[in-house]
């Protein structure tokens, strides 16, 4: 399949993966797992732990988490500056960084011990104790992130904010830091094709109506500036990260997660895009 | 079930409309029907005929038409004339009154009877010849479009518009006054349910791949700037018209349409919102 | 000197004059001219007409104009769209396109034959007969002034227009239609540096208070997004036209015309800038 | 005089002064003195330091300082965000927060000793040592500056800081806590009213050119998205402060300092915009 774009580079440590690295793995509700290329390679999940944070701060807080950020498309990434302005540093969905920054603060504050308890969480749902973060990802992300630093000062100007920005950026990279190959992504986010149950243990994670809320955010919000474009060729609900990941979700029926560090100019994984584009094409699975 | 807001009244025919109808209609693949209220009373779908516009267009001119207007969320209304200057008369998505209007100019320019052809077209679809414009309503829209001139003449000024914009906004208002009942909207949309074809004659209205393509679009771009809370809250792609008409499709189910003339503070009704959250939350038939 | 830049194109008919043509023209409040180059020719002098406008709607209405127009620099053409729907259709300054189409049609409003009584007004300033618009010139720029349509029609959406958009603009381009020579733009702008009096006749066009607030407008708003550029290294209230002119006002001293029709990437005389920047600068006369 | 608005509170220090102080004092060229009210009484001169900054900057590195930020008007507040995005951390003009804060930058990388020598050099001016930082003000402006901490590390994100953003913020907080009574701001800003040369030393602080510069960046960027306003009401180059303070400058003749610290809602004095323009009005002394 080709292949172009470039491997992120803001982030020293993301520059230095190997672009040629595929991956694509996919578990289904019925228990069938099937993976191909990199897939049991780890990498950085970045924006994709994104969701993971926002599962974990609506299990605590419930509907409450919607005064703090909102849950509509952003348009650009150009106008999310203006519209935190507009509106008085309440981002529009918590996939932007600053919705993500956000949650992050709901979190420092709720915690007893932030990232103790967020990996052991995460951990729990697959009972899969080798999930971590990367100390090494985190402080390379933490030396550059000047734009991470203006948009939670920015907010914290609002009063949207509740604790230092220093920390709750720190916090924050560590959440983007995590690793985990294409293997343990699909079954992690399994959940949230079985209305927010666990498959193996049956545990709910969210509650049935929480985990549909995942998934229309996950539609309409995803990728950025090309949500659209997501939803209208792929059609399932899904979230990207800079390190290349992809994952997607099919409602009842299974969840994919893919691999490949090239870029495209909206910041999404070349690659990934257009196999998930053929895959639900030929296998006539969108959910539309 | 509590009603809230206004009727529209910017266009004085609609401000005419007793406030207190509410109807419902659903139509299944599988040949059922169930309605209540005013489902049988003929109102202005009014934006909902922009879908209407986007399926005759797209079954011309093909993929081609996403040259002239895109497939993504627009943030707000108000970013909505900074993007049209950005991306130079490039509308994006079809759901806005500009992307609309560039509908109306590419159906312009291919139809040799645009008026006629346009509503034989949806006529055809399932085979009723009752549907029809309403040229009251089309005068009342257009003496008061300021706006819509406005939007018109700056795409046109990017080179974007190939015919007079008076022409096109004449047709386009045209396209707006359709009148229908819950009844006949949830039967029109229904091949949308289906895959793309008539679930009598079998007769495709458009392929696999573009039916899918249509919901993804109103899924994410549907409800103006309450996209995502539509698919947060109610998880099924749709379409607002500020008449108080919403068309909402369940994949391979069904299709439903509802009327309830106040608008909420994004234009769209609010009690057929509300209706169609508490409609899927119960039923569990949100597609997420 | 140095000559770069395009000649407006946009308008067909400003398209044909010579680009190498340069004229220079200064008017002292003593009553001394000195004359330069194509001094003498008649040129188009397009926005110049906006403060000719200014001026008039000024001395009808009064300070009441300022309730329909602002009197602030715009910050960037990009954004004056957004600031029209900020500022619900009240221009930032007349000297914007919207502004200048709110101020025409003030002076639709208030005269009885808005053609007939605009040119006599200007002729009467300095006693000039010969002074025309150019029905040519204004035809051409009304065939393709979308982007003025659409402004109009903006601001009319928001109330803001109290006439019809189309009558409104036919008279905005008979305005910017004016013809006239350095020369004749000296003698007629002189007495914005004598305190608001013909300089010949004594008559007061405006009073003291409204003359220097002119000035002051020009200098802060005159030449679009370079009203700074043009402070910072001219130093002189001043306003410039598309078809490559620029008057400038020192006063208690002179007016000074220049015209070169090649425009520089804001819009604004490239030679004209120049001259005039290295006039001020060996001569050591700018206000400041 | 009316007396409105409200004393700046975002900086915990400042709103702990009167709001009943009221001075003013005008220094001439040929060595003339008036003062009135509290003209004796040392304020905090806020945002009137970045013109100090600016001319000290321009001293150290001429005209290049231009390259790192303009000399347009910025439009609104709100655009000033977009516009650093737009414009790739450029900001519009060195008197917006963002402008001085890339001055401050140019500052702490050229001096040897930046807090020091600043000081020095604002003493030099006049030949008054009294003139000194406050540590508390600067202290109670850091503790709440996270609105800054955002524009500067924004910029940052560009490249276009060379410091660590809490060095450049340190220093910038330290300027705009300068004190000092309206007597000494007059006298202070005299040399601008003297073609850049110090009226008593007759050493040049800025050339010719340059001062006539500084004076047209005052003219029509020095009161934020009021300042066209006062060049329209009070027609004469000027700053701003949100302590209160007003410096204003007529070239060849004096420069006035007003100080009263209620703060109208563009956030400049209330009272001594009025006072300015009741008094430019009266003695007929704007430059226009």
């Amino acid at each position: 399949m080709e292949d172009q774009g470039e491997v992120a580079s803001y982030i020293p440590e993301l520059a230095k993966v190997d672009p040629a690295n595929f991956g694509v793995h996919i578990s289904t509700i019925d228990h069938r797992h099937f993976g191909s290329g990199n897939c049991y390679d780890k990498f950085s999940i970045q924006s994709i732990a994104k969701v993971l944070a926002l599962v974990m701060a609506y299990r605590i807080v419930g509907d409450e988490i919607w005064n703090r950020v909102g849950v509509e498309p952003s348009g650009t990434a150009f106008n999310s500056l203006v519209q935190l302005e507009t509106d008085r540093g309440i981002p529009r969905n918590p996939f932007l960084n600053a919705g993500a920054i956000v949650v992050s603060d709901i979190l420092l504050s709720k915690l007893k011990n932030p990232r103790e308890d967020f990996i052991a969480f995460v951990r729990s749902i697959t009972n899969n104790t080798s999930l971590d973060y990367s100390r090494r990802i985190a402080q390379s992300e933490k030396e550059v992130g000047y734009r991470n630093v203006a948009l939670c000062n920015f907010i914290k100007s609002f009063g949207q904010i509740n604790n230092e920005p220093v920390d709750v950026l720190d916090f924050y990279y560590d959440l983007c830091s995590l690793e985990m190959s294409c293997q343990e992504l699909s079954g992690l986010f399994l959940f949230l094709a079985n209305n927010g149950c666990d498959v193996k243990s049956k545990n709910p994670v969210l509650s049935e109506s929480q985990s549909k809320r995942i998934n229309a955010l996950m539609q309409t919000c995803g990728f950025y500036d090309e949500s659209g474009d997501f939803a209208f060729k792929v059609g399932l609900p899904g979230k990207s990260g800079v390190g290349g990941g992809i994952i997607a979700v099919h409602p009842d029926q299974y969840a994919i997660a893919v691999w490949s560090p090239r870029l495209n100019k909206k910041g999404n994984s070349y690659r990934g895009m257009k196999f998930l584009e053929e895959f639900t094409t030929r296998s006539e699975l969108s959910i539309f």
